[in-house]
């Protein structure tokens, strides 16, 4: 068995060499063995993923095989840029009925406005070694040393990445404990092996010219707020801070939303407070929905939802219309490296016009923007009524006959 | 292109009839007419997609295909749940090089200690209507009116649901703003829609015989957590409150993680602290990535990583050995409804053994039981100096040198 | 030395037997001479210091003498609360120049508008005693066997306290701990000390019958908010959740704070923006301000605005004026016990007329009341762009040139 | 009546010009008119607070008298400071039985393991400005223009005050608003009046020079933390960021403590798990209780224990004893300036040896260092049982009883 798992003898996590396809089809197959199911065999490694096997071997270990999940298409959703105006259709992946319906009701709504702004107004991530020592006196001598020679640190960046680069350090000493902030922007990739390589070399460097010994030290002190909703982030960028706004006439939003510039303000009000009494990380509605159905779609890293779905909706009425925007401080998105090579994902990247070296930045705007579209439908459909009725009706699959018990 | 979009003159979220295969397909492949990209369409829109076109119908709207996502598998992973001690074999489906083995060598790990603890000790899935009145004298009239009448609330969900049913209410006064915090519980199902459902005919029972008008009021507050991270619920639960822990013999550390006791509790403390400075929700390590990938396997939410990646890891040295905790408040899953009747998730659930009625409580502890393999497993690698080393092979498909440069 | 603090040969914290006057006055001048600093023993050492040693015997340890405090005299201020309506003129202890006139600013703006709505809309002061287990398997059975005896716990409580009463018990399990929260009622104290006893009462009645015997526990596993911020008592109470509200017409605001009700809810949403960026416990401007002067002149526990100080302001314009709420969850104040019945303190409560058993709820409503007035009156400030201005007048002891540098 | 009221004819805050003795005492005296208590007015306005009227001037408006607050004095205290090592003296103004005591305990023990290390490793006061624009394009425009030109703000500065310095900028766009971070050093003063004057100065700067107008803009946009617990400030620093550790050998423990390091450990735990369970802003016990004390004597504004009773406590076992540490990164303390000059503050500084310039940085390690001694207290009387039992003596004025219920 256990050359069935990737990695044997691993004194840690450990990797195979990249193996040619019939061998990882080979293994895969032996991997079944140990299940016992015919049809679960049949749908997850069918003839596709059999033959795909060895196109997956540097995103997985112990591969058996792939699941499918449904992609719809929102758009067009126009989305005004800092490089360019364009009119997106955006492929969302996702199981929860309404969803998509959601977003494309959203979508056009803003596109219909004219087309929502959209900016990153901040970039960077983090990672954040620990040093550990035997008072605050030496922490102290220890924080001084870092910031006396940063350049030093930067040095030792460029020799492991040519893409990633050292923009920042800052120490935050608690008790005998020194955390070391270190902040890289990693060009158009998500950039998180990247910034775990770079910060490997930085401790290293550190280790070897500190005028103080650290009695141990760790490379991630979770400071850094790597896959976690962190009050940290509100206040700064990890990623890419997006922020999206657009005003939108009150004709629209009577026409497309069948409510009112002020109800929908009334509800901000109610989910704001609500947000606040539950003690959650910043103020929105459901970030997390369009999110994770646009990562899954293009390859990203689905997990960074916990860190990526948090941020502001602020929504005022100004008396034409309505003003609403949301920033999102954490967006971790990449157009090269991780899962975007994939076939599937570098289609829906395709779709999006957006696979490849110069993207990130247009990639994080139309997250942003798909993220404002999903807040004014929900609360559209909050203030309308129709948000128990639309997602019965969807997700039985069944006309939805609308029936307000508001207004 | 009006038809296109399900749900044409949406005044709210609409949705579609439910419609034959051919109608399916035939809407799927005008889409594509619009995006132009025949190689993207070639890999998303393939034949199995084209012919599972009508079994996406109730989970998906605007359906242009699907995209495929390799899995993993993991295990054996002993639980000793309250129902049942089992071995799982574990499908993880990721993009992300070295996940599927670090979890691997986290469960192997358990498995060799002789299993782990797993508990759900809490149930309940959450909604929170709010209302609007003229000041606080009418919020405190109303709130006494529900506190006295919480039956006839319970009464309105028996009429529109047959597994969820109402086991608390709580209302929470804000200035003149009145949260009802509904809580539910929702049988094997993870049960958003259906507590959507119960809340909204909940409401109208109220309006109907409450003492005092609102000036208006909102099916959802944000009280109730839903895609959220917040505070409130690392004090009570939302979906299943799980708890696994684990004491590991100090031979069984040395050998499979290469490391101490020790020095793990150090790497504890070095990341609770950091947790703590940088705001996060909770303490712990790296939740999302395991949480992320077996829901996504398995047909749950993944969106609802965002609330669920938040709770505590704990490690304390206890003479011999490692006690090792993790408290999960926010487990949103189920095993009926939702995406888990769709092809892979059911396959992926069999896998498991955990299709159907019945499992959604051994589902939530083996979500709990990988969550704690994975954080062993990172603490593992940060402590020995293997967790760059490792991401640098897996992501490379290169064979690992191991260098450790800690110790 | 030693027989100059209190509690020599402490094991423990320990105290003196009431002493009469003579020796205290005595001992206060034996510590005095440990400082040799002439004039700062004037001060602190007056004759009515001096007479009054004994007064404070059960109030401090190692009594040297008292500070002074000046007080300034708010009002009046109108409260419409749940059992009188009332003008009060309130006493305010402080030595920040600029904040008697500002809440007086807002006390007579609110009395103007006929007076604020206040009302103790929860009430409960919670101990949270932690007990500790091998596993979550007994964390588990102590959780069931607490929920299933809660009588016997009540019944605990009657035997040392004929003034608290146990209102809840709630476990909330994390690995192998389980902190029982403990919830109070207290009567006219706050009653921190009642619920201390109280719950090592309770402790000790579990420890008796529990099936399973925890490895260790302690009195407080800081889960209760004491002397703390924390996200949990937004959600319920700790002490009185107090709720005050207004309506305030357009000409009230424009005569006496020089600004609109809609430049005032700018000013809010800057200022909530504010809070959710910097991860603030709750919404609002200076709650600190007014709770830390009213609760020092009436001998309240000045470290409870720690807790006290976290809340909600929130402002909407409604066509003809500003609504105005606050909530304050966390007012811990009594009118019996503490320091309630020293001298100043006692004579601060009669100019309220609240000195004494029955008064406890009319405290709470003032304390909601006057902080109502200071969020008024300091976003008044910021709008008017009086703020700088008003403090370099104040607290030069100038007269204030207004210079309006805003609209 | 008006007469009565400091700033009549308020437009704004106003104040009164400085008026001689005579005249403050005259109206004081007319405003106890207004109050009819005969005993309160005896005891608030007797004859030193009649005599002392006129020095109150600058730190009050409205007055009426003195209350006064019983001080007692904890040490010696040894503190390892940056600049000298000193055995302090420290006044502690309460009215909490037990508090003395109980804090004079800790102290011993710190001074009997040879005094503890005290530092500020960080400093700094910030007002957050906020500017509104119509729409993210402008709102980074203005953020781009404000990175550009920090010479000018800092400029701005150094023609308002001689103490302050601007040293950081810091702009965090939220949809169309702009907060601008600014953080000043202020010499020995707390600063918080000189923040808001030198902040307006650059506002105005800013305004002139600006190549987009803002919509409207206030001075703080309670980005700053001012009053308030924030997450923020746990990263950073408001006004200082103590840290004070000390490792104390296990006899120390057992003898002044009456427990064992590792049982406190376990205590730290429990503590440290429930702060993270209730949404604690930093993990700690009861930092209020010495803060407010000190800042009470000392004449800092006690409305700030609200923002500086946050941070972190850690202990751990260290072989041979214990290690503890406390990290209070919002002290926020001023040897000049406030109500440092006033008589009984004045003294209580001169107790301490740390009145006027120069002494700032000493005075706020003594906060840490007290703040160290409370938690080590607390945490040695949790452990050997004595809370309940120590408290009940105390406040009852009683020899106290010992009985452990613990070990």
């Amino acid at each position: 068995m256990d050359a069935l798992q990737n990695g044997r003898n691993l004194a840690a996590v450990t990797g195979p060499t990249k193996r040619p396809f019939q061998e990882e089809a080979f293994l895969a197959a032996k991997r079944w063995g140990l299940i016992n199911q015919a049809a679960a065999r049949a749908e997850i490694f069918d003839t596709k993923a059999k033959d795909s096997a060895s196109r997956f071997g540097n995103n997985i270990e112990s591969y058996i095989g792939t699941i499918s999940v449904p992609v719809g298409l929102v758009g067009p959703l126009r989305v005004l840029g800092a490089n360019c105006k364009r009119d997106y259709r955006v492929p969302l992946a996702t199981t929860e009925a309404a969803l998509v319906a959601s977003y494309n009701r959203g979508a056009r709504l803003l596109t219909a406005a004219g087309g929502c702004n959209a900016r990153v107004v901040a970039e960077g991530v983090n990672r954040s070694p620990m040093f550990a020592f035997d008072s605050v006196l030496e922490a102290e001598e220890f924080s001084n040393f870092i910031a006396a020679h940063c350049a030093l640190l930067g040095d030792a960046v460029s020799q492991v990445t040519s893409h990633g680069r050292l923009v920042d350090v800052r120490c935050v000493i608690e008790g005998n404990h020194v955390y070391v902030d270190l902040q890289f922007t990693t060009a158009d990739a998500s950039g998180q092996n990247m910034v775990t390589f770079a910060a490997d070399a930085i401790c290293n460097r550190i280790l070897e010219h500190s005028p103080v010994d650290p009695r141990y030290w760790f490379l991630e002190g979770n400071f850094s707020g790597d896959k976690k909703s962190t009050a940290k982030s509100m206040a700064h960028v990890r990623g890419k801070r997006v922020v999206v706004d657009v005003s939108i006439p009150r004709e629209l939003i009577e026409q497309q939303l069948h409510t009112t510039p002020e109800r929908m303000v009334e509800n901000w009000y109610a989910g704001a407070i609500g947000c606040v009494l539950s003690g959650t990380t910043g103020i929105h509605g459901h970030f997390a929905n369009g999110l994770a159905a646009l990562y899954l779609a293009c390859g990203q890293d689905v997990a960074c939802v916990a860190e990526s779905a948090t941020g502001v909706t602020r929504l005022e009425a100004n008396g034409d219309g309505l003003y609403a925007s949301v920033t999102l401080p954490n967006i971790m998105v990449g157009t090269v490296g991780g899962g975007t090579a994939l076939p599937s994902a570098k289609a829906c990247l395709d779709i999006l016009g957006l696979a490849g070296p110069g993207n990130s930045v247009a990639l994080a705007e139309v997250c942003g923007a798909i993220v404002l579209a999903g807040e004014l439908s929900i609360i559209g459909a909050f203030c309308s009524g129709d948000f128990a009725t639309a997602h019965r009706a969807l997700s039985r699959g069944e006309a939805m006959k609308r029936s307000r018990n508001h207004d």
